[in-house]
């Protein structure tokens, strides 16, 4: 089945991250989508030596449009595709560009979900 | 005048950017309004040992929101009154919450319209 016939499942903390195989498989579908990792470092604040790193996955892609008033267009109908699948992505919009990040809070990282959603944004 | 009595001014390369004492004056007006400081260091690549570094000045606030209907409103609200002002921040749109930086491109810093805009982003 395509990723766009698809609907968001709801995502509970322990719900499976795609596997490595599973990631390449997807982003073949999808158009300019990229895997970004955001690395989270916390310090401890008691001895300031050790530290934890956190790595989230994201899925990335930025949109250019001719003026702001197609930029926002695109940036509502993506917030309102969020809405309709309950899940809902960064969308960072700037005149000229919109950029999205789909990812999981509950698993901190991609879950087949975020890919569905990714292809649904390239539909709208 | 108050700021939000003011009307953002055409503004191009060369335009002054705020002086330390009229940000501190203009933060007074706002509230919760922060400047964060973007560094940006280009790195050489024919020698890759010299590098220039760019400091650009943005105003910063963060609106939190009881779910996604409520922040997609105020989003909305915000890219509304830039095309009425024609100078557009970053809006950046998640769930529960909103962000949003403005500064001048053209000027790479802050000029006095950002403050404007900023005082009347909080009367939305």
């Amino acid at each position: 089945m395509k990723l766009t016939q698809e609907k968001c499942e709801a995502c509970q903390v322990g719900a499976p991250k795609v596997t490595s195989e599973e990631q390449e498989q997807f982003l073949q579908e999808l158009d300019d989508w990229i895997v970004i990792t955001e690395v989270k470092e916390t310090r401890n604040y008691v001895d300031n030596e050790t530290s934890t790193t956190k790595k989230i996955n994201k899925l990335f892609k930025e949109y250019k449009f001719k003026n702001y008033a197609l930029a926002l267009e695109f940036a509502t109908q993506v917030a309102n595709l969020a809405e309709q699948e309950n899940h809902h992505p960064l969308i960072a919009l700037e005149w000229g560009r919109v950029r999205v990040w789909w990812w999981t809070h509950a698993i901190e990282g991609l879950h087949k979900n975020d890919f569905v959603c990714a292809a649904k944004t390239d539909e709208l």
